[in-house]
C-alpha cells in the first residue's frame, strides 16, 4: 500500500496524495517525473518580484501541484453530485496541472520582455514533447485532444475548461493563496472552503456556475484578487525590476548582433529570434538559472550601460518609481521631457534611465463569459448581483515615472 | 516620517521595520544593500532539499532578515531589564544579520561537497570586502572586532555571543520556524513568544540563560529541532541528493584536469583550488546560479557518467536509500559488497552508484557550554533538569545504502 | 524580574505581557483583577451566534484584552515619532481596556431585547464602582474625566478618542479579528501588521489618520468589516435567535406582572423595570449564567408560549428565516400575511412565531467624522479616494421572513 | 442539492460537511440535533482552564463535532484499502460523535469535585435517552449494541474501538489540536494530515497500527500530548481552581444537609446523592450554567467560608500554589503543618485553605494495548523503537503548597 502512494507535503493544501492504483493518479505521477515539467522548478512564480517581496521564492512547479490539488478537490465534489461529469478526470487534472509547463524564464516577466507567449509553448510541449505526449496518447487517444480543448476554451462541456482557465479557476484560486503565504500578505488569504462548496454545475448550460448562497465567497475572492494585484503584483518595485531587466535584454540584443556580447547557445538562440519561433529545445533549455546566469556574466562586461543594468537588477540597486497618476495626461509628458533633461549628463541614456509605465489594475472583468450565479430567475452574471463586484470591473489606473534614485524629481513635480 | 523607515514584511514575523533614525538600524539598511548581503538572495537556505518538500525553495537573505529581527526583540527586552547590556546592540543585530554571509551555493550541501567553510568567508568578508568593512569601521572602531569575537565565542560578555550562536540561539530559532513554514511540517512549529520570555540574562556569569518557568518552551524547542533534523534535514532523499552532486562535482574535478571539461573562470577556480583558499572575489562569483548553470550544461557532456548524474541532479531522477541500520556493520559491509556486484554491468562505476551513508542525528549536545536554568540553587545544565532532554543527547545513528532504483536489492537484504 | 511582569497568553496577539514595574501598565492589571472586570468573562461577545457558528463561544473578557494589546501596540508607536502624546497613554489603555465593561447578558443581543445601552453602563461603573473608581483616582484625579472624554467623543485631541471608539479603532480591529479566528471565517483575517503602519498622526489637526501609502490596508479592513457583518453577524439564523429571545423576554414579562413566573430577585428587576435605570448592582448581577439559567428553568413552565419559546432556545430548535427581500415592498407584507393565516392553527400565536426581520448592512459609514488620509492636498475622507470605499458606503437591505419549518411557505412565494 | 447537505465551519477542520443522502450522515444530523447532544454546548471543555488561559471558552459540542470529522477522515480512509471495515461506518462515526455526551459541568472538573463518570452517563444516554435511542435503533438493531462495544473496548475487530478511545484515537488527536487553537499554546499544534497518513490496519490482529514510516508523526503527538499536560492541563492555576471548587461544594453540602442552604431542585440532588445513581433527567438537568448560577448565588450567603469560596472562584480571586516538589515526603508534610499554623487565625479553616495537591505527568502508558508499529519483524510496541516515548512512560510528578497568597510561605521553605 506505501508503495502505491506519492505524497507532496505542500504548506498550503497539506498532504497531496497521489494513488498509483488509480489510473488517472499514476499518469499525474509520470508527468510530473519528466524533466519538462522538473524544469517548472527552475521558474520563480513571481518572476524578480522577490526582490520586493523577499518570501516571494516559490516556483511554478509548487504552484501546479497545487492546482492540480484544488482541481481534484472541485471536481471530484461536483462529479459525485453530477455523475455525468466523471468522465473528464483525467482531462481536467492534467490540464490543471500541466497548464504552466510552457512558462519560460521568471514566468510573465519574460513574456513582457522577449514577447513569448507561455500558452503557445504549453501547447507545443504536449504535441512536441516525446515524455509528455507519450504519456498522455498511452493513457488514452482522446486525452491531448481534450486538454488542447480546454486550454483554447472550446471543450463541448463549458464547465470542464472553466474549472482550469476562466474567472473563477483553480489556477487564479492557488497563485492568491500561494503568493499570500510566501509574502505574509495575510490580506490575500482565501476561504478555499467555502469557495470549493460555492462551485456548482448547471446541467442545462454544462457551465460551472456559483450556488446562491456562495455569492458572499466569491466576491471575497475577487476583492483579495484585486488587492493581491492592487499591493503585491503591481507594485513599482516590480515594474521597475521589470523595465531594469527589459532594458537589459535590449541592450543585450544590441551589443550581440554587433558581435560585442558573449552569450551561450541557448542565450544567443533567444536574444536573436523571435521566441515562439524557436525548436523547443531551445526553448526549454532556457529558465530562471541560465538567464540570470548571464545577467550577473553582463556585470562586467564592458558595455558600460549593460554592466550598469545588470549590476542594478543582480544587486537589487534599482531605479525608483514616482507616482504620476494624479497628473492630466499632457503634464505626464512634460514631467518625462524634464526628467529627462534633468538626467542628461547624469545617465548614460535618458530613455533607458527615464520613463514611463502605465498600469492598469481591475479585480473583475466580463470577458470570458464571467461568473454566473444561479438564480430563482436563472443564470445571472454576478456584477448585477453584487455592486462590490460592479466596483470591481472599473478599472484603476496608475502612471509611474520611473527614474534614478539619485534625480531630483520633486523639483518639476 | 516614511522615508525614515523601511519595511520587511516577513511570512513568519510580520511587518520587519528598521527606523533609518536610529544609528543602528541605518546600518543594519546599509549592510542589507550591500552586493555582498543581496548574494545571499541567489543561495537556497535549504541547498537542494526542494527536491524532497517543494516548498523549501527560500534563501538565506530572508533567513538572515529573520535572525536579525528575532535577535533584536530577544536582545531589546533583556537591554531593557539589564541596561548594562545596552552598549552590545549594535555587535549583537550586525552579527545576527551578517551571521550566513560567508555561505556558498547550496549552502551546507556545498560545504560536504567542496569541504570549504561559511564561518571562514563571513570572516573574510568582515575584513576583505570593502563595503561591509567599510561599513562596520565608519561605524565604530570597535564594531568589527567585536563581531569577531561574537563569532568566535571569545567576546568578553558570554551572553553577547549566546544570542547569535550557541545551542538556543536566535540563528537556530528562526531556521526551525522558517524551515517548518515552508515545508509544510507543522510539527516544527516553535512558541516564539514563550522562547523569548524564557530567555534571560546572568550578571553574575554574564550568560545568556533560561528562567526556571520556560524550561517547558526550551523542552519543546529542542525537541522541534530532533525532528526537523531527523524528518526533514536528514530525510534520505536529501542525501541522495547531495550524494549525487557530490560525485558530479569530483566527477567534473578529474575531467577539468584532464583538460576535457568547459567551466567558466569561476566554476574551474572552485573545482582546481581548495575552495577556502581562494581569493574572495573569486569565492563570492560562486553561488547556486553559476553552479546549477554548469550542472546543466553538463548534461549533455560526452563523459557518460558526468552526463549521466547532471541529469539526475537537474531532472530530480535521484539515486534510491534503502535503510539498513538494523544490521550489525559488517553485515552492512557485506550488503555493500552484494550490491555493487548487482550493480556490476548495469551502471558505468559502482563506487558512485552504489554507496553506504551514515548519519547521526540529536536534538541536543552539550558543547558551547549547552543551556543553563536558573534554579534556587544556581545555573544547572539543562539535561540535567529534563529527561527528554537527556533522552535528546542520545545519537540516533542510522545507514543508509544508495543504489540505482532498478537495483532489486530486496534480494540481498 | 518575573514577578514584575503578568502575561495573558491571546492565540491572535501572543503574550501579552504587562510590565508592573510601568505605573500605567501595573493600573491595567488591577483593572482587571477587579469583579466587574472578570465578569466579562460571563458575557459572550457574539450572544447567541454560536448556536450558528459553533466556534463562537469567546467572551468580552478575552476580546477586552485584545483592544488593550492592540491600542497599546498602536498608540506606542505613534507616540514614539510624536512624544506630544505620551501624556494620554494612561487615558488610552484604560478607555481600550474598560470600553465594554457596561456590557450585560449576550452581548448586543441583550440590548435589542431589553432596551439597554452598555455605554450609559461603562460611564456609569466608572462612577459608581468603588473598585474601578478608587483605581482610576488613585492613579490620577484627571483620568476618570479623560475617559469619559473618551467615550463622548470630546477628548480635545481627537486622536485619543479615535484610538478608542471611531470607525477605524482598536475595538473593531479586535473583535474583526477574533471572530474571524474564533469561528474560522477566514476571510476576516486583517494584516495587522499593515495597519499598525498605516495609522499616523496629524498635529495640525490632531487627529488619527491613515498615511496615504496605507490606503490599500485600510480599504481591505473595511471590506472585510463589510463580509463579516454579511456573512456573520447578520446571517439569518442570528436574527432569528434573537427573535426567539425577545419573543420569551416578553412572554416572561408579561407572565410575571400577572403574577405566575418564578425569577430571581435580579431577572424580576430586568423583567419589571426599564434596564437603564436599575441600580448599578443589579444591572451587575446580570449576566450570560442568570440569564440563560433562567431560560432553561422555564422550559418546563405551564404557559406553552414561554415553554417552547425557551425549548427552542436552548435546543437550538429554531424558527426559519426566508429570504424575501427580492419582493417589493407591499408584496412582502401580503407574504406575512398569507403566512400568519397558514400558521394559524399551528402555532399558539401567529405573531410570535411569524414575523418579518430587516436588516441594513454596510462597510463604512461616514459618521463620527470618517477616515481621513494625508494627501498632498491635505486631508482627505477615504471614500473619496476609493472607488471600493464609496460602494461599501451604499447600505445593503435585505429582508426575512421568520417563521417555523414545517410552514409550507414556498406556497405563498 | 443545498438542502441535502449541513456544513459546520470549523475553525480547525473547515468545512465539516454532512451529506444527508447518505443514511449514515443524516443519522449524525439528527443525532446533533438532539437536545441531549445540543446540551453539550453548555459545558466548557476544559472546565475553569479558561481562569488560567482566557481563550479556553470553547465546550464540548465543538471538540465533538471535531472529533467525528476526524474519524471519518482517518475510517474512510482506511476503509477505502481495507473494505472488510466498511460496514463498521455507522458505528464508528457514531461513537466518535456521542463519546463525551455523558460530560456533566466543567467537564472532567465536575467528576473530581462531585465523583461522577461521565463514561456511565454516556452509556446510560444511550440506553435511556428517548431521543438518541430512537434514532440509533431506528437505524440499525446492531448500532447500539456496537457502541457499546466500542466505549467497553470489547468490539470483535479492535481497530473499531481504537480509533475512538486508545492511545491514539480521534479524541485525543482533536482535544490537543483545538486546546492548542484556543488557548494560543502553539507548540500543541499536531500535522493531522502526516498522523492520518502513519494510520495503518493490519488485517491479521485487525488493530489499528502505525506504518512504520509514520513513526515521526506518532512521536510528535506523544510528546505534544506530554507538553499540553505539563503546560496546560496541568498548569497550577487550574488545580487551585479545582481545589476552591471542591471546597465550596463540599461546604455547600455540608449546609444543605445541615438545612441551611438554598439550592433548585437539580442542584440539590447533586448535593446530596451519589451522583452517578441519580436518574437521567436530574444528571442531565445539571450543566456550566446551573452549577455556574449557584456559585454566584451563594456569593452571598451567611456562611463565610461558602461565601469566600464562591468568591473567588467567580470572581478569580483564587488560591497560590507554591512547587515543593524537590522536597522529599516528611518534608513535605512539615511544611504543609507550618503553613497552617500561618494561617491560623487568618483564614476560617486551615484544611480548606492550605493543603497539598500531588500531580503525576506522563505522555504515554502502556495500558490499552498502547501503540503498536509495523516492523519487518512484525508488531512492535512504538515504546521498544523510540527512546523518545521511552522517556514519556517516565512519570513526572509535581506536588504544590495550597495557601492564601497573603501566606509568607518563603519563611518555611
Amino acid at each position: 500500500m506505501v508503495l502505491k502512494t506519492r505524497t507532496y507535503h505542500d504548506p498550503l493544501h497539506g498532504a497531496i496524495t497521489l494513488d498509483r492504483a488509480d489510473p488517472v493518479e499514476a499518469l499525474l505521477v509520470e508527468l510530473i517525473d519528466t524533466s519538462v515539467f522538473q524544469r517548472l522548478r527552475r521558474i520563480r512564480q513571481l518572476g524578480p518580484a522577490s526582490l520586493t517581496f523577499h518570501g516571494a521564492e516559490s516556483s511554478r512547479f509548487t504552484h501546479s501541484l497545487g492546482v492540480m490539488a484544488i482541481a481534484r478537490r472541485a471536481f471530484d465534489r461536483l462529479a459525485a453530485i453530477y455523475p455525468e461529469l466523471g468522465d473528464y478526470r483525467a482531462a481536467v487534472l492534467c490540464a490543471a496541472l500541466l497548464h504552466d509547463i510552457g512558462h519560460g524564464p521568471f514566468s510573465h516577466t519574460a513574456e513582457e520582455v522577449f514577447g513569448s507567449h507561455h500558452e503557445h509553448w504549453t501547447a507545443q510541449i504536449l504535441e512536441l514533447s516525446a515524455e509528455v505526449r507519450g504519456l498522455l496518447d498511452g493513457f488514452s487517444a482522446d486525452l491531448r485532444p481534450e486538454i488542447h480543448q480546454i486550454y483554447q476554451h472550446q471543450h463541448p462541456v463549458p464547465c470542464v475548461w472553466q474549472l482550469v482557465s476562466s474567472q473563477l479557476d483553480c489556477d487564479r484560486i492557488d497563485y492568491l493563496m500561494r503568493d499570500s503565504y510566501f509574502t505574509g500578505a495575510s490580506y490575500g488569504q482565501l476561504d478555499l472552503d467555502r469557495i470549493i462548496l460555492a462551485l456548482d454545475y448547471d446541467p442545462a448550460s454544462q457551465q460551472l456556475i456559483v450556488a446562491k448562497k456562495g455569492l458572499g465567497a466569491i466576491e471575497h475572492y475577487l476583492v483579495v484578487r484585486y488587492f493581491m494585484y492592487a499591493q503585491i503584483y503591481n507594485h513599482p518595485k516590480n515594474l521597475v525590476a521589470t523595465w531594469v531587466l527589459e532594458k537589459a535584454i535590449n541592450q543585450a540584443k544590441k551589443l550581440l548582433s554587433a558581435g560585442s556580447l558573449k552569450a551561450d547557445a541557448t542565450m544567443a538562440a533567444w536574444l536573436t529570434h523571435a521566441v515562439d519561433e524557436l525548436p523547443l529545445d531551445r526553448y526549454l533549455a532556457q529558465d530562471d538559472y541560465v538567464l540570470h546566469y548571464h545577467l550577473q556574466q553582463w556585470q562586467t562586461h564592458s558595455d558600460p550601460i549593460l554592466a550598469d543594468l545588470c549590476q542594478r537588477f543582480v544587486n537589487r540597486q534599482l531605479l525608483k518609481a514616482t507616482d504620476i497618476s494624479h497628473y492630466p495626461y499632457l503634464r505626464q509628458m512634460e514631467i518625462l521631457s524634464a526628467a529627462q533633461c534633468q538626467a542628461y549628463g547624469l545617465v548614460a541614456d535618458t530613455d533607458i534611465y527615464v520613463g514611463l509605465r502605465h498600469i492598469r489594475n481591475r479585480g473583475y472583468a466580463l470577458y470570458q463569459q464571467g461568473i454566473k450565479l444561479k438564480t430563482p430567475d436563472g443564470l445571472t452574471e454576478i456584477s448585477q448581483l453584487s455592486p462590490l463586484v460592479q466596483t470591481l470591473i472599473q478599472p484603476c489606473h496608475r502612471t509611474w515615472l520611473i527614474h534614478p534614485a539619485e534625480l531630483p524629481v520633486a523639483e518639476i513635480l
